[in-house]
């Protein structure tokens, strides 16, 4: 039989990250492609308690039907947080968990952005939420990333140019997959600008917690008194992406439109999972946990850099991070990244393509991503070393 | 500020059955309304020890991040379960796991409806189904439920008029919310009928496993032979709903695209609950279970059937079920149905109005649904009583 597509998903592809995990999965490969958190990072031993202690004490409110806009105790422990540590919800916000930040993207797309409609991105961005705009025939609107964010000329130009922009999306801090971390002063010009133009602020901010070097930058969300702006959180990075639990802190009018739609999606987000988050928070020291984070990644982090400065430098040149778990490389002009990203896992080595993280795929992009948290010191070492050498020998065309 | 929203979610308000809730929540009122398993249907122990195995010894597998297809060996186990007892599944099909079956009727629409496309349901259907079509812009044609399964006229006629219809979408046991069982025969001139008219059939069997008289109707999906059912499967009812996993079975053309669109929606589902679901399925006895959950279902039901006959017959009639949740009951033609449905929250009983699940929630119905599966034998009791002294009340103009 001949199916029947609608037009949402016929130009759809898998996320390219996801291809190459199918590479990846060859235990022979080094895969510096993934995104996953540092195996050591996740608090094994407090999650087995916590949950041992729910299914022994009060396992129908981890087994039975919950509501749709999260765990009570759980939405009132991330409001406090949020707001105390963040300066994050006004009194017209809500905040609602969702089934991991990615179900954010999805929701607000689903509400605000009729087919057609324009999402400004920053360009490069993150493939995943780059995939659920577009299966919305939302138009994606690149805005080229400078070293502190987008480039304010090319965005008011955007804001005037497109028809019914409905969001500027932005991951400010350790921007996946350029590492890069927006300024306070473009942070603000980002909010004036969309104050001026009508249009809302998606703020995805899944790694600010793992801040390794230098001081936290307020949020945008945090200056919002406007209810403009739509904050995405995660706890994959920080307690566990399997658990998949997100949340959202929006206007409130705008928050029930995406609750709705998250009643059709999936009725609510696992509840164990839930609970196991508001215990880890309110009976555990959350704070000692992230630093212990913090001081796992800034180890890595300082580790991987000094490899990329011994092996790759200076033919392939990097942004240095304050944070998150990736690093942006990019090519001398002479070399095809597709081509070196090919011969790269010929070699044992996966990385992905900068491309992926493109509005427009087919535009030229010399740049790749490695990743760091997933792959073992030994790996790193050597996988970083393969990926110098043979941008050298690609250099020398041999 | 004035939000723009999108055309989909314009017109779509929360599911009448979770605004019901908010009255449930009072501790005073019997709450006939929910369709949440009886508490005590759930395998507390085993899933305990199970999640207790898990993270003390393979915690990795439950935190990380998972694949969007699902958990391998659950897909695995799953496969050969639908297969062996229920005959489904065939070379050209995929099975996926997804958070609850709910997602299935997302993911479906998503792929395959354009806006303004036709999707037939059963009148009246799943009101959960029918908002995760109706967040597509889908146009919802009904088909007058029979005692045996839609009427085949209505159907066909409906094949004929209607413009790019997409599917058709049928609970075929234990209807919700009328409780009826599509008929053998039906099934195989409904499955014709889709063929005849090149449409597919997205058929929901959350409450299969829960017969508890009569014998088993082989599924739609047991005799596709070419490709046309995707089937949709839920632990909700026979492991739990607070975990969120159900399946769907596909060809995989479709299954291909509806796995892109899940990678957009949440990644994948909450890996600890795939696992445990797996672990449950394989190392305890599932049969032994669901014949269990078969007796405190069968017991209910004829407790339950024995107080309508005794409070509300004959003035309010019912269908008699052979499985399920619910029970369809219909009110005499001078009692105004959203009347009495009020009246009887006042008297602290909620029922859910029947006309909640309608394509068309303005038309005319004089029924109600009630669940009892959640009430306490003492609650179904008192709640029936009031019901029925109501009806009489209302009938004699007091």
């Amino acid at each position: 039989m001949e199916y029947f597509l609608s037009d949402r998903v016929q130009t759809l592809k898998p996320s390219a990250i996801r291809e190459i995990f199918k590479y990846a999965a060859d235990p022979t490969v080094i895969s510096l492609s993934a995104g996953n958190p540092d195996p050591n990072a996740f608090p094994v031993n407090e999650i087995a308690e916590i949950s041992n202690d729910i299914l022994t004490n009060r396992p129908i409110d981890a087994l039975q039907y919950s509501i749709t806009e999260g765990y009570a105790p759980l939405r009132e422990t991330l409001k406090a947080y949020m707001k105390n540590r963040h300066n994050i919800g006004r009194d017209f916000d809500d905040l609602v968990v969702t089934s991991g930040a990615q179900q954010v993207m999805d929701l607000a797309t689903k509400s605000l952005v009729n087919e057609g409609d324009t999402i400004i991105c920053e360009a490069p961005s993150f493939i995943g939420s780059l995939n659920s705009f577009r299966a919305y025939k939302a138009r994606l609107c690149g805005i080229p990333l400078e070293s502190d964010g987008m480039n304010l000329k090319a965005l008011e130009n955007a804001l005037k140019a497109e028809k019914n922009v409905r969001f500027i999306y932005t991951i400010s801090n350790f921007q996946n997959p350029s590492g890069v971390t927006t300024s306070l002063e473009k942070r603000h010009a980002i909010y004036e600008l969309a104050k001026k133009y009508g249009v809302l602020i998606l703020e995805d901010n899944p790694y600010g917690d793992l801040r390794v070097s230098g001081d936290d930058v307020p949020s945008i969300k945090s200056f919002d008194n406007d209810g403009i702006v739509i904050y995405a959180g995660s706890f994959s990075k920080v307690l566990s992406p399997g658990m998949r639990i997100g949340w959202f802190v929006a206007p409130s009018e705008v928050a029930s439109k995406m609750i709705v739609c998250k009643q059709g999606s999936d009725v609510h987000t696992n509840a164990w999972a839930q609970i196991v988050a508001n215990e880890f928070m309110t009976k555990y020291d959350f704070d000692a946990h992230l630093e212990r984070l913090r001081s796992i990644y800034r180890e890595k982090i300082c580790f991987t850099q000094k490899l990329l400065d011994k092996y790759i430098a200076p033919e392939i040149t990097y942004n240095k991070i304050d944070g998150g778990l990736f690093i942006w490389c990019r090519l001398p002009d002479e070399i095809d990244m597709t081509t070196f990203c090919s011969e790269a896992v010929k070699r044992k080595v996966c990385v992905v393509p900068g491309n992926a993280f493109l509005t427009d795929e087919k535009e030229q992009c010399h740049s790749f991503r490695i990743n760091f948290s997933t792959p073992t010191n030994e790996q790193l070492e050597k996988g970083i070393k393969i990926l110098g050498d043979l941008a050298r020998e690609m250099l020398n065309g041999k």
